[in-house]
């Protein structure tokens, strides 16, 4: 049986993953929970799954592809109270994990697309870790990529990126999150990951993106953003919070009138995006 | 007696003053120098210092700040074989120690021109840390100003900073190096010293000075530089060297075919500074 409690408190409190690794996460609770659910009847099952589908929406509301995948799922259950219960459960379950595979194959596909871009022998320069970026980068490993990531404070989760690059014998450089626009004339081309991408394509991710991308075309460098669709903020989702995390990350003394601010999403506006990139390829207008 | 060797070993060495500071300390040198040197007649005498000044000079060959003042007082010593060896060493030493008196007295003038600048109550940001900025931030400790600092990796010398302005009661929030294109909305100003300027108004600084000085035009906030005149380069000084400093400063795992990369310093283009500042006031145009 599934515990539903602790499997939303899990998805409420993880910061580990990025969004769409959350969402694959919701619809495998929505799997197990139409399953296990109790429910009499067809009519007060769907009545369970749609109120599930707003509590793990509501859990995660600045994650679009949690509200995307969550929302076609919700949207797709056969609204049909004549069907056995049984057959009804089969059905919502196979539906999640139906949706879970999709949200895989968009990703692998918008990492190829991405790593399509990229000509034999460049130099990619990357900040903050991307799934889909180092999955792209991935695909490039038999291509003479060099990389150039930054260590990504307050995390320092370009220290893992490079840790895997390493094993995968791809060549790096680690540099400061101030050295971006020292090292973008050495590269051919900036490739990021999102968050989410708002409805008219400007990329949430990372704090720092956005300096990214200011130096990428003071330096006539191109700015890929690759994302999968599922990703894009759905018309009607309110403006992303930038969520303040915990300002002890910064390890700054305590001291009277001295605050930290630790936030870690910025918003880089579209204009300054060369080209977006997700699983039906790579548009250069949003 | 003057040990030179030690003294010029401090100076070559030394990785914690500033541009202005090393070249006072290579004034004392030549001012202790003037009076301790071997030397029998007024000729050998100004051999002699001059041949310190091309050493002092060479110790610290990107430093503007070495060769302008060492240079001026070099050009000072007066071309006089004919008077008593000890009122010239007197003279020589004298003229060194007014060089480092005009360059202190330069650099108060440059803070408290910059702190002209900022009207009661603005938000100011700056990067890194200026021995000129700090001053001017101390000018405007009754003016209700706060200010956001990047906590400046690798060294996080921006704590210091926090410190310094926490004993002075001034509000500061500190923030990724990552994060500056966020806060500057909500500034009034960025203000940031230069360890040194080019010929033709270009700003050598702290790496990330760059990315400012691209987010505050970005977001339409003057961008402050302030530096006294001792640290534009003379013509014919060599590009400015970006020096790297020891890799190991990033704290990167040691990992096959991962590098670490460590420039302290970058350049920002004339046309995004809004202003310079130095000991005559404020230009807009260079």
């Amino acid at each position: 049986m599934i515990d539903l409690p602790t499997r939303l408190a899990e998805l409420r409190d993880d910061r580990t993953h990025g969004a769409s690794e959350l969402a694959r996460m919701a619809l495998a609770i929505a799997a197990d929970w139409s399953r296990d659910c109790p429910a009499d009847d067809p009519a007060e099952l769907l009545n369970q799954l749609r109120r599930l589908a707003a509590r793990l929406t509501d859990l995660r509301p600045s994650m679009a592809p949690v509200a995307n995948l969550i929302g076609n799922w919700r949207d797709s259950l056969p609204d049909d109270p004549d069907r056995p219960l049984p057959e009804l459960r089969e059905t919502a379950a196979r539906l999640a994990r139906l949706a879970r595979a999709e949200s895989e194959a968009a990703f692998a596909k918008t990492a190829s697309d991405a790593a399509a871009l990229v000509a034999n022998g460049s130099t990619i320069l990357t900040h903050s870790v991307s799934s889909t970026v180092r999955e792209a980068i991935h695909q490039l490993r038999d291509s003479s990529v060099k990389v150039i990531l930054t260590e990504s404070r307050p995390g320092l989760e370009g220290r893992l990126l490079a840790r895997q690059l390493s094993e995968w014998k791809i060549p790096v450089t680690v540099i400061t999150d101030a050295a971006m626009a020292l090292f973008l004339p050495r590269c051919d081309l900036a490739l990021v990951g999102a968050d989410s991408i708002t409805s008219v394509g400007d990329v949430v991710n990372k704090s720092g993106t956005f300096l990214l991308a200011l130096a990428a075309r003071e330096h006539n460098v191109p700015f890929y953003v690759c994302a999968e669709s599922f990703k894009q903020r759905p018309p009607g989702m309110p403006d992303p919070i930038l969520e303040e995390m915990d300002p002890a990350e910064l390890g700054v003394p305590d001291l009277p009138g001295v605050e930290a601010s630790n936030i870690y999403f910025d918003v880089t506006p579209a204009r300054l995006v060369t080209a977006w990139i997700d699983e039906s390829g790579c548009r250069r207008e949003w």
